[in-house]
């Protein structure tokens, strides 16, 4: 089964590839359309998912995830109409010469072709990644979770009716229309036809994926991140930006996991910080040269730092706190403890930041802001479709440009190589 | 024993990322220096690698591509030097812009990390190899074959000695210094460090990457390539491209497999075509319309093409031939027979060759040239380290510029997210 769909996916993506920009944005302007007039029907179906999400127990966050409302269909809706606002990549033009033989080359962008996309819980997930593939001209394979079938199986109605209507093929986005668990297996072995896999879910999706996967898969989304507080920093100033960064929202990647604290400034700065954010429900887990800062003060608030605790993805509101001694420490508690996703530094001191910058290799690394930028909105890709914290293809938030390769153009005048 | 080296090339690539140019190319000079002043030594262990590879019945193909000799070891040299003149992507800033809130954000290139390469008797590769990955500041596993193990265990001598007395990390560049084939699947797993893994070889290395690796592959180097001769093409000047794509270097990837040809020149073409190419030792395997044409002349050099035969890279004097209706069914079939490596046109009219250029979708795609310029010499890179023809990070050649990735730095004024 999973075979006949990545041949049929394969063949759609060579008819969406020839449609122009304005044949795709018509598909993601009648999407939009349809998910207004056929919404009831969408609503419905979400209401199946959700009470048998209820009846078998899930958390009310879980539960808040997979529930559509007419104002996060709206949501939805908005978002698609900024994709069809956004240039389309493929067809551009780059790295183009005439060589001194006269030969005339160029690289053209193209889509990437198929993309397998396994998701969890969010039925918005659905239409974003169709939209985003659609407006580039690749072809998707949907992978859902079963938590959100009936939603997903009338979103994908929607897409197909919006598809058939403006004159390309349906198969171009697809939908695996069964929970079995055995399939996310089988298509990470399709790599006749799926071009690359996307994982968004937890690290173990990640795993498995990389484990595997036959097909090139963009790993990513899990983000221990950093801000050293450099003894040259605004102290005051430092403060929002890591209370931004800690709890603006926990639960996601690019929220922050650890403060490093230059020693010089410990004794000033960790106080504060910490009755900042404990108002905020945070709680700590604090190095000896923190604790030793504290005093003992905070109790209930601030706890001994555990052996794996700076190796963890907190996604809520516990924040890790550490002395070190001077900037090369810091850079160098990053490069043992971070999953280079977001890493930052605060600063008043440009060569400090120029080091910081230059040593620190995360896919975003900060100088004087919070790491919840790292995000294709915040960073002005529009949307993203996935944020890469492997090192080949793309890193960091990827947008329309990153679901496309180039090809190679090269005319001569019946050339031959000498 | 694959893990301890692991870590020391990542420690090592973490070092190299921070060495200037001029550093980095004084390795790549003094590698130069140290192939003559240690000339030698390097060829005395070759020739155990020849003696041992006589012995064990090598074929003489076989046997000249593993013998180093003094002029070589100087093209190996040659090479060098001119990755010394290459421009080093490290550290090139580009999408840089400023965003309305305030915030500087730019992308910057890095080496990629680690890369593992997997590779067969050729011993310059060894040298090429390390030289493009320092050029670049990566570190490398190199896993070269065992009949040239000799061989390679003098270049990384070479290589070490430079990187030391450089200054340099000599673990940048290491190498498996045991033929055990099981390392193969070990390296493969190496992801923690490991960033890339470089097969060159045959079909069945690439296939045993995909199908074991958990780190990115970069497959590629097959090649099925096909040139379409439309019915307003030159015939006199098609003729030269066509013997050119096919006997200039028949056993390699970017020589061309098949011929389609235009019904309506097919009579005037094919019967030249064939002349001309049999006096080189080409023989044809021809579809009936091509047969038909020939009408029973040319024994012993054209045969009835077999089931498997269009999808097949000949690497030798053999060309496919086959007569097409049209443009479209020439597209068609190269969408069904190709590996998506170099393919083209042959025509003077200029929307058949845009139609070509819009629909075909191979990493280099070819208006009136010969294939054999998918060459990363040829297409002005310098040196290549693979031709990808898979879709994600690069495709075609690959030089130094894709022996990077980047990062994203954001700086800003203490930024919070609102």
């Amino acid at each position: 089964m999973l075979e006949e769909m990545g041949k049929k996916a394969k063949a759609a993506a060579r008819s969406l590839a020839k449609a122009t920009t304005e044949q795709k944005n018509g598909v993601l302007i009648h999407i939009a359309r349809l998910l207004h007039t056929r919404q009831a029907e969408v609503l419905a179906a979400n209401q199946l998912d959700v009470a048998a999400g209820e009846q078998a127990g899930l958390s009310a966050a879980l539960l808040d995830r997979l529930t559509l409302s007419e104002p996060r269909l709206e949501d939805i809706r908005s978002d698609l109409m900024q994709v069809v606002a956004l240039p389309d990549p493929a067809g551009e033009i780059f790295d183009e010469k005439t060589l001194p033989n006269g030969l005339h080359v160029r690289k053209q962008r193209v889509p990437l072709g198929v993309l397998g996309v396994i998701y969890e819980s969010r039925p918005n997930v659905t239409i974003d990644v169709a939209g985003l593939a659609l407006k580039t001209g690749n072809a998707a394979i949907l992978r859902g979770g079963s938590e959100t079938i009936h939603s997903n199986r009338a979103l994908v109605a929607v897409i197909h009716q919006a598809l058939r209507e403006e004159f390309l093929p349906a198969d171009a986005i697809q939908f695996i229309d069964d929970p079995d668990r055995q399939l996310v297996g089988e298509l990470l072995k399709l790599y006749d036809y799926v071009d690359m896999i996307i994982p968004r879910g937890g690290a173990a999706l990640h795993q498995f994926c990389r484990e595997n996967s036959r097909i090139p898969v963009i790993t990513g989304g899990i983000g221990i991140c950093h801000l050293f507080v450099d003894e040259s920093a605004d102290l005051q100033a430092a403060l929002p930006v890591i209370r931004n960064a800690k709890i603006q929202r926990p639960s996601v990647c690019n929220a922050l996991d650890t403060v490093l604290v230059h020693q010089a400034v410990a004794q000033q700065f960790i106080p504060a910080l910490v009755e900042c954010l404990a108002a905020d429900g945070v709680t700590f887990r604090a190095d000896e040269g923190a604790l030793s800062v504290l005093n003992g003060q905070a109790d209930g608030v601030v706890f001994p730092a555990g052996a794996q605790d700076f190796d963890t993805e907190w996604l809520s509101l516990v924040l890790g706190i550490k002395v070190v001694d001077n900037l090369a420490e810091a850079i160098e508690h990053i490069a043992a403890h971070s999953t280079a996703h977001s890493d930052g530094i605060l600063t008043n001191n440009p060569e400090n930041a120029r080091q910081f910058i230059a040593e620190v290799d995360s896919a975003a690394v900060y100088v004087n802001a919070s790491t919840r930028f790292t995000d294709g909105g915040q960073l002005g890709l529009g949307a993203e479709v996935a944020i890469s914290t492997q090192r080949l293809h793309a890193r960091g938030p990827m947008g329309l440009r990153e679901l496309t390769t180039y090809k190679w153009v090269i005319e001569g005048s019946y050339h031959t190589r000498p």
